[in-house]
């Protein structure tokens, strides 16, 4: 079920300054930048080679991933696991009595970090950077 | 400098409840299992492609990993991302101001997270597990 890691998501204060180090310092470049109203973010995406470092940076305290900056401070907010049969997958989760949240029809799902050692595990597919 | 992610610790509060949940309910497999006195840790490694989980349970609460589960409880710990230039970037990384441990001659790097955004960064090379 659970592939190579394909995405790390990094919650960061603030999002130019993070950008600086991952590329200037670690080597990376920036592929996009974007932003989600509903969940409360702004990111910046940086291929690795089969994956990606995803930077967030809050922009709704009141949300997910402000109230992680909030709780934790910076650090390793989701990994994302590359998985070949999402739909599948989530289902024998869900029988197992894992908490897993998916929207059918979308090649993703979350699972609860309490059910999974306190990581927040993403199911999804590679991303392609043409 | 940082390649895919091709190690990811997890700091767990027993190895065994951890394996069984990432190889019965995940689908991974433990290659093997060990035991670091210096660094007050049982671990079990569990391939997933290119790379491979790490659960780490902390058998020294004085030592990081025991203080780490102490402070944030279970959840990432360490990532390794694949590095192809050790020394060099260890070199250029200490040019930078950024805080990095390495043992000269050996394959392996640690970033302070502290310089790297809340992520405990390794540079590593890849394991083969044949």
């Amino acid at each position: 079920m659970l592939g190579d890691v394909v995405e790390l998501s990094v919650v960061v204060r603030d999002l130019d300054v993070a950008i600086e180090r991952f590329t200037e310092v670690f080597g990376l470049h920036v592929h996009h930048r974007g932003e989600s109203e509903e969940f409360g973010f702004k990111n910046a995406i940086l291929p690795t080679g089969i994956g990606h470092v995803e930077l967030l940076q809050p922009t709704d305290p009141t949300k997910p991933v402000g109230r992680f900056l909030e709780k934790h401070g910076e650090g390793v907010y989701l990994v994302g696991f590359e998985c070949h049969d999402i739909e599948g997958s989530v289902e024998r989760l869900k029988t197992q009595g894992v908490r897993v949240d998916h929207r059918p029809g979308r090649e993703i799902a979350w699972i609860h970090p309490q059910d999974a050692h306190g990581v927040f595990v993403e199911l999804r597919t590679r991303e392609r950077y043409d």
